[in-house]
């Protein structure tokens, strides 16, 4: 069987992607002990909290695209949608700590969560780094908000960007751990998000799709792994989808009147950037009737599923301090912002 | 039939998308004469060498995106793959004049090129506005390379980034009308690129994809509206076709031992980052191997074609003062780079 894509031998892929990775931007990255799942910044500051992350491959700019100046310094991956090594974050955690602790910023799946932890229990033991864990898990179609953050069953998606952005530009003002922690576990407690699928994705070891939908058929709530979603349907109108879809993430926020949002539109992997901002004009129609304002918006491909078909929303609801955490440069191979304008 | 796009009517597609895209950018982007079409830059500079681009929409980033501060000042665009109207152009001219002169760069199509044409001679007859015009054609796999500038048959593709961000810089070093000019026709003649594509786009108003292509099958050398290529064969490995596509662009630029340039490796719509970067990872290899050096590179999506999947490879021959200008700072809302890292 072939599968359309630019491969050569699908046990390669991720190892060849991570060539041109470091390839494309040498003055960013670079790698640990020579493997190159393990990946660092070039621009260590000394006494800032080192930030790291991690996760299955396959979900480009998440999560290495986002190593770099303002946001994380250190990121390990695995294979396609496989959880890297314990021994791996590890030593991320050790190249990255410059002696004011690590903090690690992951989704909700297991193996990530194993992981770490085993992680942070050995840089704590064995290197004496304190390392604190925030585990983001938003999608508000994975399950219930937990009222114990150890019993949140929620998925994370797209909105971990956030969760980076608002710690990453913390750890840059060289606010101590504590506060770094702080920041993390506020903004990601203050973001929900929704999503659509329309196509599937194939991951090049498997090599077929990862699962069918008819041609006329949309899935809401899929995660970005292939998870069940909540309801399959004919495709609708992009109106019908956003209202259907915004509003349990308004809901889930408990959002009022006069309260102030980021958005974040987010393509998973195929979608058109002219529809994902068709959607994002209309989710801008459906805050403002709602009275809500909007601080900043994003745009385009943030957390993907290869070549899946989809969007998905997130609202991050912010007061001052998440406005100036948003608003602060940054500089990554793979999201860029100037420190002033929205 | 139902089109799997997140969409309302087709013919609402780009004015809800031009929505959408002002309102995600407000600090950016406003727009002529409540014409949503005519988009122009907030930052105009006094004195500085205003440049306009325009064409049809279904290609985001291109056209739109890249209005900001470094790069374009203004940008009028049609529906999807249909050129803007010449007083559409004209009205984008009049807003960013600030009275040094305005430059054109826009692709070698007929549409855009009449158009661009009558605006140019209505903005110098009845506005008094000097203006330039530079057509970007550099897909090498549409024709031989021209001697005339006038005679050039090659359809514009990815490669007029390079021409938007060297003029842009050129611009906002505040060089005369003259020297960005200048700067655009040099850029453009040492810009080559050749593509590939593995799946069709559908525009909403068609309903239809473009063409057809079988399952297991590709087409170098297509253009981003799905113009014909050179060969229909196959897939083959992503070594093949780098191998196939890249040695063309090296020799159409004449490229010798210790040349440099700048990298784009371009996706069409649907194509995985991850892919892109095993592109770029490729493409790098077998320039060191000629011994070409690489000043920058840039992978993602720049010139697109809706959801078509496949990519271009596009090669900027680099000398100092091109360096100096691609290494300028640029901040729009779908290109931001700091001026420094590479």
């Amino acid at each position: 069987m072939t599968m359309k894509k630019f491969i050569n031998q699908p046990e390669r892929f991720i190892d060849e992607m991570l060539y041109g990775l470091y390839a494309a931007h040498p003055s960013y990255y670079t790698c640990v002990n020579e493997d190159a799942h393990c990946l660092i910044t070039k621009h260590k500051i000394a006494g800032k909290v080192g930030i790291a992350t991690g996760g299955g491959s396959g979900h480009l700019p998440l999560f290495l695209g986002y190593v770099g100046k303002g946001m994380l310094d250190g990121c390990s991956v695995g294979d396609v949608f496989q959880s890297p090594s314990s021994e791996q974050m590890l030593d991320v955690t050790k190249a990255i700590d410059s002696g004011a602790g690590v903090l690690y910023i992951f989704g909700n799946y297991n193996g990530d969560i194993f992981n770490f932890q085993m992680a942070a229990e050995m840089a704590e033991m064995e290197e004496d780094i304190e390392v604190r864990l925030s585990i983001a898990g938003e999608d508000v179609a994975s399950g219930p908000r937990a009222k114990e953050q150890e019993k949140n069953i929620r998925r994370g998606v797209a909105g971990i960007f956030f969760v980076y952005k608002c710690a990453g530009a913390a750890a840059a003002e060289m606010l101590p751990l504590d506060e770094v922690y702080r920041i993390a576990e506020k903004t990601k407690l203050l973001v929900a998000t929704m999503g659509v699928a329309l196509s599937p994705c194939t991951v090049p070891r498997i090599g077929h799709p990862s699962f069918t939908i008819a041609d006329d058929e949309m899935e809401i709530g899929m995660g970005i792994h292939g998870e069940a979603g909540i309801r399959r349907g004919k495709i609708c109108s992009a109106d019908d989808i956003v209202k259907e879809i915004v509003p349990p993430v308004m809901q889930d926020l408990q959002l009022r009147r006069d309260d102030e949002v980021c958005v974040l539109i987010n393509g998973l992997g195929a979608t058109p950037l002219e529809e994902q901002y068709l959607i994002t004009g209309l989710v801008h129609r459906l805050l403002k009737d709602a009275g809500i304002r909007v601080h900043r918006t994003y745009v385009g491909e943030y957390a993907t599923s290869l070549e899946m078909t989809g969007l998905s929303i997130s609202l991050l609801k912010v007061d001052e301090e998440l406005k100036r955490l948003m608003d602060a440069a940054a500089d990554t191979p793979m999201f860029t912002q100037f420190g002033e304008s929205k």
